[in-house]
Parts: C-alpha cells; sequence; structure tokens
C-alpha cells in the first residue's frame, strides 16, 4: 500500500475528512515542541556541512560526534539500553538500518547461493517482509511468521519490543542454533512502557521518529555489539547512500540534548520546560482512557491490556501506551479495516502484520483534531448499520 | 575501497600528511560559502518537520515543495535540463536515486528469473558496480563495460555526462533494442563544462554534491518522462528510507535559491553576490591551469583534453574543468595509484573504473590546501626515484 494515497487534510475537519491512522505519524509531539519555541532553534550557514565525512577518525566516518554523545547520554538518562562498548551507527530512519543489519548477518561467501531467512513471530511489524523482499536479494529473504519457522540452519529473527503493531514486550523466539537477532526498540520509551532494565543485545535500533517526534528528519541509530556486524552495516551505508543527512544528524543532536535537558530537575529551573517523557507520557495515557472508554461503551472491540510494571525512569508503577491500539472485532468475519474505512477513518489491517482481517493497528500518534475526530467517530460504531453489511 | 580509511587530516598540514584525493569531497565550494555568511543562514525550530509527509498531494509525497520549485528555477535558469513535463522525485543523494531508478526499470514478474543486466561504458563511475551488486539481487545485476556487452534481451545502461572519472561528454553506447539509459549528469553544470544544449533523456540523475557543494546533505534528485516509473522510485524511496531528511530537503532549496539570484543581476544590485558558477568555475580554470602546468613539466603523465565548445548559460567559448583528472602514466606496467601513495596522495586506481592500473582518477574539489600540497607534491614526482622502483 502508496504511502501517499488518501492522507488526510489535517488543518480542515470538514464532517467528511478522512482521518489517516495508517501510518504512525507522530504530530502528537507538536504541542510539547511548539511550547518550546526558540529555545529549540537549530540553524545552518552555507559553509557548514560540506563534506561527505563526519568524523574521519570514527568506523562509522558518517556520524555526527555530537550526535554520538546525545545518543550516549540519552540512553544513559533514560537508562532503555546499554551503550557502554557498543559500536553506534547512524541511518536514514532506521529501515535503511534494517536492510544494513541484514546485509550484515548475511553470508557473502560466493560459492553457493546461502540465502538466509528473515522471520518475525506475527502480529509483525508490517514492514519487515517489504524490506527483506523488496529487491529480491540473494543475501536473505522473508521467511514469514517465526512461530512456524522450521528450516534448519541459520536465520534472522526481529524482535520488536514493544512490539508494533499490538505493544507487547517481546523476546526471540525461534530459540534455535544459528539463530540471530535483530531488536528493534523503536518503542521502547517511557512514554509508551515501563523501563524494566537496560536492553542489552547484540544488535538495537532506535529511531528518533517514536522517540522524539521528528519523523521528518529520517534518523535513526543501531547500538551494535560486535565490530565486524558494525563495519559491515556502514559499508552497506557507504554504498546504499554515502552516509546520512549531517543536518537532520546535528538537529537530532539538539533535539535529544533539550530532551536530556528538560529531564534533569537542575538544568534552566527558571525555565519552563516540562519533562519530555513525562509531559507526552500524560498525553497518551489521557488518549488511551477515552479509547478504552470507548470501546467499553461500543462493546464490539477487544483492545490489547497491558500489565502494570515498575518503570525505573519514573520511579512508579504504570500500565502502557502503546503508539498504536491492535483492535480486533468480537464479531467474527468482520472485515475490520472495511469497517473503520465507512467510518472515513484509514487503520492498517491485520492482515499486513500477518493475521486475521478482524484486526487492524490504529495510530494513536496523530495530531489532536484528527484524534478527536477519531475517538468521536468510534463511538458511534455501536451496533451500527455498517456492521451489519459486513 | 572503504571511504573512511586514511583521511586527510585538512587542518594539520605537516609535510608528512596524506593527502585524500581518492573521493570527489566538493570542499572547494567552501570559499563561496564563506563569503556569504549570514545571508545563507536556515533554521529550524523543534516543532517544525515532525510528519513524514511533505506533500500529501504529490505522487513524491516526501519531496518539500520549495525544493521542488527551486529546482525547476534553477534547471530553467542554467538551461542544463528540461524540467516541463517530468516527475521530481528526491533522494537521499543520488546513490540512492541509482538503486530507486533500477528497481524500477527492472522486470518484478514472478514467473521466472528475469534480472536485468546493467551496463555503462568503461571508464565508469565506480559506485555502479558496488550499487548494482550490493545486495545480489535477482531484479539486476551488473554486467560490466557496454563496450563489451552482446547478451540478448533487455538492459539498463548508465550513461554518466561529462563522464566520471574522465569529463568525457557521453551518449548511450549500446543501442540495442529493450534497452534503457540512466543519465547520470551530476556534473552538467557551468563550472565544470560548456552547458549545450538542455538535456532531456527519459531519467536524469542530479546531485547536490557536485552542484552547489553541499555533500554533507545527501540530497540528489531526478526528472523522470514516465510517471509509472516515477512512481516505483518512489516506492523503493519509501521502502529503503521512508522518505528524504526535510531538514536536508529544505536547506537544499535556499541554497539553490540564493545560487539562482547570484546569477540573475537585478536581484540584490547592493549585496556584494559573486555569480556562484562564474566564481566556482574561476576557481576550477585555475585549478586545471596549474594542473596541466605540472604535467607539461614533468612529462609523464597524460591527462586528457577537452575541446572547446560554446556554453549558452555564459554566453562564451570555454573548455572543460572536470571535477576529476583523470591521469594516465606514460611508462607501460606502473601502478599509478599506487606512484602516487609513494607521494603521500590518495588517488582513486584506474582498475576501479574498469581500466588499467597506469589510470588514476584525482579529485579535483579538495580543500586549498590539499590542492596546493597536491601540486606541490606532483612537482617532485619528475624522473623520481619511486618511478624507477615500479
Amino acid at each position: 500500500s502508496s504511502v501517499h494515497e488518501n492522507g488526510s487534510t489535517r488543518n480542515h475537519h470538514s464532517e467528511g475528512a478522512i482521518i489517516n491512522l495508517d501510518h504512525g505519524d507522530p504530530t502528537i509531539y507538536e504541542s510539547y515542541w511548539k511550547k518550546l519555541g526558540e529555545m529549540s532553534r537549530v540553524t545552518f550557514l552555507g559553509h557548514q556541512s560540506l563534506s561527505y565525512f563526519s568524523n574521519k577518525k570514527n568506523f562509522c566516518w558518517f556520524l555526527e560526534p555530537k550526535l554520538e554523545e546525545e545518543i550516549k547520554n540519552i540512553h544513559n538518562m533514560v537508562g532503555n539500553a546499554i551503550v557502554e562498548d557498543r559500536h553506534i551507527v547512524v541511518g536514514t530512519g532506521s529501515s535503511q538500518l534494517i536492510q544494513a543489519a541484514l546485509y550484515a548477518l548475511s553470508d557473502h561467501s560466493l560459492n553457493e547461493p546461502n540465502t538466509i531467512s528473515v522471520v518475525s513471530a506475527s502480529p509483525y511489524y508490517s514492514a519487515y517482509q517489504e524490506i527483506a523482499d523488496l529487491l529480491r536479494s540473494g543475501l536473505f529473504k522473508w521467511a514469514g511468521d517465526a512461530r512456524s519457522f522450521d528450516k534448519d540452519g541459520p536465520y534472522i529473527e526481529m524482535v520488536t519490543s514493544p512490539n508494533n503493531p499490538d505493544g507487547i514486550i517481546r523476546q526471540g523466539l525461534v530459540n534455535r542454533p544459528n539463530g540471530v537477532l535483530i531488536h528493534d526498540l523503536a518503542y521502547y520509551w517511557p512514554q509508551y512502557t515501563a523501563i524494566t532494565s537496560p536492553a542489552d543485545h547484540d544488535i538495537m535500533l532506535f529511531t528518533l521518529s517514536k522517540s522524539t517526534g521528528h519523523a521528518g528528519s529520517r534518523i535513526g541509530w543501531a547500538l551494535v555489539r560486535d565490530k565486524d556486524v558494525a563495519k559491515k552495516m556502514v559499508k552497506f551505508m557507504e554504498i546504499n547512500s554515502i552516509g546520512v543527512s549531517k543536518e537532520a544528524q546535528i538537529r537530532a543532536a539538539t533535539i535529544l540534548e533539550i530532551i536530556c535537558g528538560s529531564c534533569s530537575q537542575s538544568v534552566k529551573p527558571n525555565i519552563d520546560l516540562d519533562n519530555f517523557f513525562e509531559y507526552n507520557k500524560n498525553l497518551m495515557a489521557e488518549r488511551w482512557k477515552r479509547l478504552r472508554d470507548v470501546v467499553k461503551k461500543n462493546d464490539i472491540f477487544y483492545v490489547t491490556k497491558y500489565p502494570i510494571q515498575y518503570c525505573n525512569f519514573t520511579g512508579d508503577f504504570t500500565e502502557a501506551y502503546p503508539a498504536f491500539a491492535w483492535m480486533k472485532c468480537k464479531l467474527e468475519g468482520v472485515d475490520c479495516e472495511k469497517l473503520f474505512k465507512e467510518h472515513k477513518i484509514l487503520t492498517r489491517s491485520g492482515r499486513r502484520f500477518g493475521c486475521d482481517p478482524e484486526y487492524v493497528r490504529i495510530s494513536m500518534l496523530s495530531g489532536d483534531d484528527d484524534f478527536d475526530l477519531f475517538i468521536q467517530r468510534l463511538s458511534t460504531i455501536i451496533g451500527s448499520q455498517s456492521l451489519n453489511d459486513n
């Protein structure tokens, strides 16, 4: 499905406007950043960042030193990942880093076809299959649901935790010899879930889009234990795009620095700077409450429930407030994406995640107007005509 | 060869420093942009460009409207490419667009293996082979020198004009049925060569790196005649990196706008704003004169000669001043890359371009200090000891 079709018209909320909750476009973060105003300014002069190189002494020669520093700072402060003795590779979003990791982990010997299987447990992030199969690579190939994977030999398992689409905390599932895991931790941040311990895996992927809301910057990063794997990822990045935009990296570094500052009470006590994670967690919690209230009332959907856990970052027990709602229609045989579409709400069908069409994934990260309209329309689905039509 | 190794130390020119002229790192442009100072400032506030989307109404939904406009303006002003009725696709540098074009032009039917051959006439840009073979795609495959290509069936020919490495103006060479051409016009700008007519091909690639000097931004663009091909390129971009950094695009738009302004005498007549192309063409002409003077004196290298042509943009007859010097050692059997390395000059061997090791490609776009040191060291190669060693 194409990203650009049927886009919602954000500034034009007539009754008939379609709202697009198919993508996780993180415009919910606009309110936090608007409050900051001038504090968040980043500027570039014409002669800056001309060179391909950011740091000739680093194996990842296109990584801006300031971004490297701020990535380490934020993980150390949040406590969501180990950064000591890890190699940092920056990418044009984490999408590009997924490919870089698949490239780095596959067998490049020329003797025989050694295509490595790529699996993930359903429901899995719909992009994994698209990415793995995009160029019909002879190095790696999508092999579907990890739950039914029974081939011998090496494999790569994508482990998304909290999971996209359903917000569940996950671990590797296949657990066979010759397996390597890529941990996609895009949503392992305090606004979405409890930070229970610093993640400590071989390859961990993060993205600015879902941590700070800057999807337009296309900045992702990988924390990689093995130097040779990291070097191969850099090699992929060299050939795929000769590195990553310096402007985006430098802005990302500033954004991460501001967030770190907002979380340390000693910094700038005279400025009204809300703690980034608390502020946005509150927004998420409020949205989830509104969603659960409506879902309870209209009584025809299941929404995933999450356990209460202790968060080391906030020092409190908390529910999870995932970036997506993973909803299932209680009535069998209903095509849930179609049902929502009839109510002018674009969602992503469970089919795209290796599941049944009774499921849909709905973004919880839209702008306020779209979210209000979503809740309003959802509330009208109680015993509605459209349901009987299915 | 890896981009990050043996980087030159730009701010530390001891006698022993290695100078890296392997890459075409365009830091020559620094002097122009430094003169501009504040005029070239671009700023971002924290809440800007959060969304994945730039323009939901455009098929290329991640293309910033302002960049689209400035791309059209600069081509119309320079007269180097037709933009009317073309579809513009933006990429993370033109490297990513080469892959997008290969993807778009290949056969996606699942029935049989239909791997399309990718060729280019030697000497060809060394990255084409690396890009085509990176993931061992089942869609396309590098098939080597276009001069010896004799397979039946569809093929893609990369036509680089002016050519990288040798600066020669080129056309398609294979001229068989079922061929499609990708024109890489990275160097078809007035500082390098005469603009003899607006290029008018099916797929034309350009890059900010070699037009304005902003290699760090990673911005390239394609002008595409066929809408379906352009749509497939966008599809590739969606999956490969979910679009292109907005910061880089917005800065690129400003940079192109400034260049356009600098070329129109009516704009800002009170500001000392040099015509971008004249200013940098003068720098290139001066460097080429210095290079040819030394090469003439030491009499052991050939350097490509270029015809005098009329440039529609400048309204003058001019030589070409390519971004790279393509040099050949007059003595047979000399490994020219090795020879230069002995003199602490990193170049790229002719082998990488499908040629003999007597050839090297040398960047003419380095910073001033590196270029001075290059000329100084080159002048010492006359009948030197190192030559006898080969």
